[in-house]
């Protein structure tokens, strides 16, 4: 019902934005590609499918699709398989899948606390993930760009020992991102100003190195955490990571919201609590201060426990603050009481701007989940102004950590979904 | 630059939700009736121009642009003209623009202590325009329905008048609007809780009324502000309304973003002073108990003063209020001093989490704006994380209090501009 609505009204203002570029491709070679990368976008969001079917779905005539389907086979993007069937009656059909074992897409992410990479393929299978513990804040740029593109062969070797060759990397960084500019512009929970990652690491990768980009680490993990909850017909909905800083991507619609600029999503910084503590951004009480892993781990623990040691691994770190939780701590208990209760006030404060179906909470919240659920849930919907929060649900993330690094290797991904022939002729 | 990056990244995260609805017509009528507004759209949005410049523009052939321009024409919507020259050398040729004297929209605009309407031509041109002063809240829902009614009838009268067919209309409530059901779920600053409007208006104006509809106010007052701000290059967008509540519109990619169930802009209540002011929602320290109109009356005047009366007319009251700030009166500069930080605080949570190319302030902000906007400006650009405050300008409505009403009015002539050929047989 809701979707009935929004579509109704989709073009009460917009006329202007959708005459400004005509997408009318001007050519039989540019109508080919755009059809190419219709019908791969067709078998990843709605499954295999024959090629009947394929026509129904994208309106355009069965000879076509075939000629389009016999392209995609031979760039090694799609296959021919056997539909999978329960309970229908009949012979089953010819189907045409996804194939794309030889292509896949890196996501790096740097962290306050560490460094991840995971390499995906084209059907989102993953072929590489590996995670160093890093005190990227403590490290000097240099040494960290370092580390990166060692990350980034490592993950090149992985993915070139699977046959599968990369397409594209995305490094994730938190902050504020000029993605056009490739530079971090800036990022205080890792003490970064405009520092130039893309042209750094095209230094250090070289020539051969496959095509990069840079984006904010809330936005990649949007994507990636968009990706799973499509399926129960979410469209709209909020990613918050919470890591040390905290941070937010905005999917709506079904489309990444980024903003005039792209630097949408600060939303570590809301100022919820005038008189509170300090934060990295010289100002108090944002809603970081609040919510934020540091915020957590010192109502936690002193600061000679070693759940605050940034060179141990993280998941350790909070399986050791959620086994604390579970033998009854008083002390952690009322920490992730109060965490709970900070983190209702800043997403019912979301949920009454932005409506969204659903809000996830990722990273460092997800692994303790468990223990801020239901009091999330509570708080949100006693304070959401609409009824029953507008809708809103509260859910977990299932990627925790792995969300922006995926993200990433999915935005990279998506340049062969957009364009497939792209990656005929090499890079 | 930053429109183009955006267009780069569209196509990101949208795979499903592009092909979940494929908008190829489906037969001759619908591709006609298709076209039909494509044209009537290029002609609002980018002005007059030859038949020849709406096949390039449309990338539809010009024949066909001949047979559509008849067609419009025959329906009152179009007319011929001669195209406006400005230095060009040759002859001027004959060009196609909107003509639509024949119809029109209104909008009704119910607030805390006023009811307006306003009726517009298809080409925007005003024929009716109309504010009383009602203490809303005071009043029982019933009488205010009767009233809503009364200034409809009025507004018809007029359009009548001027040979123009009313082809729909709006009524904008402040609070959360139930946009499907025609009800106004929650809006604490009139007391409503449930008021079926829609179905009170029904009843009220017979079967013969025109078809109509309910929104936030909020919303319908960023419609117009956009149709304001679009040629700018200002397409990510939020207006906050300045009345007793504050309310927001949001314009994202020129689109209205209205949330998963239609409820986003509820930016009143955001908790931004946990100690403050109660507010009518039940809670303390929301924003609106912090820039809404009532805060700043307070902050001027003692109750017994005429600027808190609401059977004056508005303007004049804040006329007085400007007056005061004019010759000096240190009360009231500070109070305006302590509004406009408190407007920057909003103002800057809002451009972090959006990244707008603008916010525009509305409503009684507009009206005391000399005596704001300096203010708002140097702390949004204080505040904003991203470098420049994100791009984002702070603007003043040049509509004032008048757009939600006109909001309103677009909406209901955008019925027109989705599908001319709606008009043909009546209703």
């Amino acid at each position: 019902m809701a979707q009935k609505v929004k579509a109704d009204l989709r073009g009460s203002a917009a006329g202007a934005v959708e005459l400004a570029g005509p997408s009318k491709p001007s050519d039989r070679a540019s109508i080919r590609r755009s059809n190419l990368g219709l019908v791969l976008r067709l078998l990843r969001d709605s499954g295999p499918r024959s090629r009947t079917r394929i026509a129904a779905d994208t309106g355009l005539p069965k000879p076509t699709i075939t000629n389009l389907v016999v392209e995609l086979a031979a760039l090694g993007l799609v296959r021919e398989g056997r539909e999978e069937r329960s309970g229908a009656v009949g012979r089953p059909g010819l189907t045409v899948e996804i194939d794309g074992r030889g292509f896949c897409g890196i996501g790096v992410e740097v962290s306050v606390d560490y460094l991840s990479a995971v390499a995906l393929t084209l059907r989102g299978d993953e072929l590489y993930r590996h995670r160093v513990a890093l005190d990227v804040g403590a490290s000097g740029q240099e040494s960290v760009l370092d580390e990166i593109a060692a990350l980034v062969r490592a993950a090149l070797v992985a993915a070139d020992a699977a046959g599968a060759r990369c397409v594209g990397l995305t490094v994730a960084t938190p902050g504020v991102v000029d993605f056009a500019a490739g530079t971090t512009a800036y990022a205080p929970n890792i003490g970064w100003r405009h520092v130039p990652v893309l042209a750094g690491l095209r230094e250090r990768l070289g020539p051969d190195a496959p095509p990069f980009a840079l984006e904010n680490d809330a936005k990649l993990g949007a994507i990636a955490e968009y990706l799973v909850v499509q399926d129960q017909d979410i469209h709209d909905m909020i990613y918050v990571t919470g890591e040390v800083g905290v941070g937010g991507g905005i999917i709506s619609g079904g489309q990444l919201l980024r903003g005039a600029a792209g630097y949408s999503g600060e939303i570590g910084h809301m100022p919820l609590d005038p008189g509170g503590h300090p934060c990295v951004c010289g100002r108090r009480g944002c809603w970081e201060t609040m919510v934020g892993m540091a915020a957590l781990l010192r109502a936690v623990a002193d600061p000679e426990d070693p759940v605050h040691d940034p060179s141990l691994d993280l998941e350790t770190r909070l399986a050791d603050v959620a086994a604390r939780a579970a033998r009854g701590d008083t002390r952690t208990l009322a920490a992730l009481e109060k965490l709970a209760d900070d983190l209702a006030l800043g997403v019912a404060l979301l949920a009454d701007v932005l409506n969204p179906r659903a809000v996830v909470l990722g990273g460092y919240f997800a692994h303790l989940g468990a223990y801020l659920i239901d009091r999330v849930r509570a708080g949100v919907s006693r304070r959401v102004m609409a009824p029953d929060a507008g809708g809103c649900e509260v859910l977990l993330s299932t990627l925790g950590f792995t969300a922006p690094s995926r993200g990433g290797a999915y935005l990279a991904l998506d340049r062969v979904y957009q364009d497939p022939s792209a990656i005929a002729g090499g890079r």
